[in-house]
């Protein structure tokens, strides 16, 4: 396995993934009301655009970080990787969902808000297992010990959990999840995969 | 011919195409049904999403793997390359119409699913003439010698045979079509193209 | 921090960005009047195009140049270069907004210019940011001296400023205003993030 | 300049727009008639995808092959690749065009297809402007003689001379055109920028 090319792979889809989101911003343009009308109605997607534009980002920037740890890929890890991909690349879709249905109040926006919530939880449990394998196979340049994997584990996984508890949210309140599913991409810009040094208390 | 830059090239391709899948992934919005009755409606782009991006992922995966094999690039290769490069960024449009015509039943959805099988033909023809190329021109770090090379081809080649197989399925069953090629986007996680090693029975 | 793949997954972000701006560029086919007449009333689009087209390939090009004299990346350069990325992404929208409305004349077109001038501020913001971020932290492989990173902020930051006044002009004059921002664009073909040597007056 | 990171952002621009031309690639859906017809009437935008493919792919294979003879890149040197890319990123618009107006017959037709090869002039003169320039300037790794520059640059210009052909054939045929194109797309698979070697008599 190649993990330098399956790193760029990876990359051009981070990449890709993180542009298309703004195949969602648009206007129906001149004849439907004035222009500031149009923009100040599409707010929801102005929002929803930057809280999935720093989500992917900062999944992709601990992403470098944690194959920064990885000696070697092997074909379960890449399954992992693909399905963490998998969730990412449909982050645009359900980001254009969630902004359609935001304004609507009823029962759709919060199934669109839990949609895209879920599609979160979907991401954050492939990034998970990519990190579990890589332990549980001794895959990482520094081992972990039992302990520290444990510690290690508990300390990332942290946010997979704060993300089913906003998908539960959005059934309360979808705009609720969403801030949350924001504060939850700064939490990560603080927090990555702990390495050996990060979790032992020394 | 600058091999890196080359893999670098397809990298990117493959990389785009995996994620144009997703712009397929759309509801109409408000004023269409309920959205639950939306999504519901739009299974088949779901499954048909499913079953391309692993296809695709596996497919960059053992492209990775064969150019390690690989030491040096011709014009022949290269072309053979476009040509397997070809296929692939036309996968989402045969995953957008099959996925369009799949809940039809009638003669449109089979001959959908037939296009899509096709398109992993196309694909998978392309990567065997990459490999058959590679071998025959001894572009290959650990050369194969004749009888390596004819076990390694068969080995590879049956899963070409199996999408010749998916095309003609597709006229009995569409569903059945798409769910052989989930089961081979799943073979060739396990087989890929085999080196001197693995065909040696020894 | 992995300063390599960061800068990959950033070049990926302009490259597509960059390539996502001809989306806009369609005419409405067979039936809606002459060819030729319809590329003519799409005059705005193709102006912006190379436009924004040429601010994107420059952004490129110079973040080249400043990755090139930074020695490290700490999470706050991540997120800055994130913000940076959030403006160049949105470039595609703002572009296809001005396009549609430039023949307008009234209020939106002013408007629609604004949007597109201030997209240029927030990106060049977000470059100055960088910049700024890898002189005080000196993350810097040449540190400069208190002077001359005055010196280089200076003589960098002066486009932001002029972006800004771009976006006053556009109520003025929304041609005028795209216009300044295609001579900004050749400006910073000729001055980039200076280095230790061109801001020395020896 | 960073040589590297410029090929790297040039090849994503390659990959993105070989990728976006399969958008053109659509069909109605159910309820526009039989698939097969649909399919059937489709026929120019295949061919125009097939045709497209291959000449930016083949570009972006002439592309890397010159940029291995190139030593280091100057702020003019990029301007003219901005050039390039820019008609490159545009050619899926032309593509789409050609491709609609195919069947017309009359004079939009002929007036598509002049659009279309009109692009690969462009694109074939900023591939040139790159080559000339780095000859003016010394920037390639083994230098050429005045004499070897003159029979390099007459023996890979032609190809810019038959695209100008190609747009004043297209208002005489725009399928024989279309058809040049396709041949000039496999006359540099053979021919691409000549090094010191391909070019010196002996």
């Amino acid at each position: 396995m190649d993990k330098t090319r399956f790193e760029a792979f990876s990359d051009g889809v981070f990449a890709v993934a993180i542009t298309l989101l703004a195949l969602d911003l648009t206007v129906a343009g001149p004849g439907h009301g004035s222009l500031a009308h149009q923009l100040g109605d599409r707010w929801p997607s102005f929002l929803a655009y930057v809280v999935s534009f720093f989500t992917i980002g900062i999944v992709a920037v601990n992403h470098h970080a944690l194959f920064r740890q990885i000696a070697r890929v092997d074909r379960v890890l890449v399954f992992c990787n693909l399905l963490l991909l998998m969730f990412v690349v449909a982050i645009p879709f359900a980001t254009a969902t969630m902004a359609q249905y935001l304004r609507d109040g009823g029962f759709d926006a919060r199934l669109a808000a839990a949609l895209y919530a879920g599609m979160f939880v979907g991401m954050s449990v492939g990034f998970f297992l990519v990190f579990w394998w890589s332990i549980r196979r001794s895959l990482l340049v520094v081992p972990l010990d039992r302990e520290q994997a444990r510690a290690a584990m508990l300390r990332f996984g942290v946010g997979n959990v704060v993300y089913v508890v906003a998908v539960a949210l959005a059934f309360v309140s979808p705009i609720v999840a969403l801030l949350l599913c924001a504060a939850l991409a700064i939490y990560y810009v603080f927090e990555q995969t702990p390495t050996a040094d990060a979790v032992t208390p020394t």
